[in-house]
């Protein structure tokens, strides 16, 4: 293991049983409000992407809100909301994606992305991939050009890289735990 | 008017008669998506704290999200998410606010903030203030000393600004709408 991964484990917390019983709750705010933690992370999401011409950042609603920021700053980059309906105030596109328990609907503003734009995705954590294959959806329905999606986080036996990478997106992850 | 704020409001949106007849909706999207009214609006937030050793930044869910996540980055800080009722996993703080009709509540992780901690408070649009008041309070009970709280878009109008002013935070805008 890294030393960047052990930095990052420490600083994330785990809390048992939330929401439900026998969940481990992999709890990321401990890790953002950790300067330096937060800093290294940052760094690696973007460093490979530096040089690329990277268009924008589509981060998803909430906490992909706060790396994408940042993100979309360090490479210079726009920052494009991923939300849930109802939230975006102009013309949007919409997908319907899967929970763990049903439906429901995402958007983006119609005129977010243009044809072809390269785009990297982010969230903080990656699971089963239902939220994430439903922006992909959306990015690819608008022609973006999807350079990478990018996860603090990666709970690899829930299938959710897999499922990405099985659409031909490359995924990016900085610490991962196994048996979640 | 300088020429960051005319580069500002060229790139912020106004939406007629959203979310109702009559209001003139400033939606930050638009600048959020353009690279360099992004970068320029982050650099602008953050420059007169560059040497002040800012522990954390507050951002309010949930665009607060976005720009506190590149401040952060960019100050070298911890970024501290304030959020609506019952997202977050752990143990929280939590005071009522005034929205238009009604009132909610919002909460901050109880470790979030230790006392005597620098703290920023970000949130795209300050209007009535009703929301950056619960914030301010919420921080304040944890012990934080607030630096300042950080808007791109102020309403002077709405009275948030005053508001603010008058509790002892120092405000800073970089785009005013009069008459909103």
């Amino acid at each position: 293991m890294t030393d960047l991964e052990n930095e990052l484990r420490a600083a994330i917390r785990t809390i048992p049983d939330y929401p439900k019983p026998g969940i481990l709750f992999r709890d990321i705010t401990t890790l953002l409000g950790a300067p330096r933690a937060f800093r290294r992370s940052i760094d690696e999401l973007v460093h490979p992407y530096a040089g690329l011409q990277v268009s924008k950042i589509a981060g998803i609603e909430a906490r992909g809100f706060i790396l994408g920021g940042a993100m979309a700053h360090q490479l210079s980059a726009g920052f494009v909301p991923i939300r849930k309906k109802g939230k975006l105030p102009h013309d949007t596109v919409r997908v319907a994606y899967s929970l763990e328990y049903g439906v429901d609907e995402m958007e983006m503003h119609r005129d977010a992305i243009m044809e072809g734009e390269s785009v990297i995705l982010v969230d903080d954590l990656i699971a089963t991939g239902g939220t994430a294959e439903g922006a992909v959806k959306l990015l690819r329905q608008m022609g973006a050009n999807i350079v990478a999606a990018c996860f603090v986080i990666d709970l690899p036996d829930l299938g959710g890289r897999k499922k990405l990478e099985d659409l031909g997106v490359q995924v990016r992850t900085l610490v991962s735990y196994e048996g979640h």
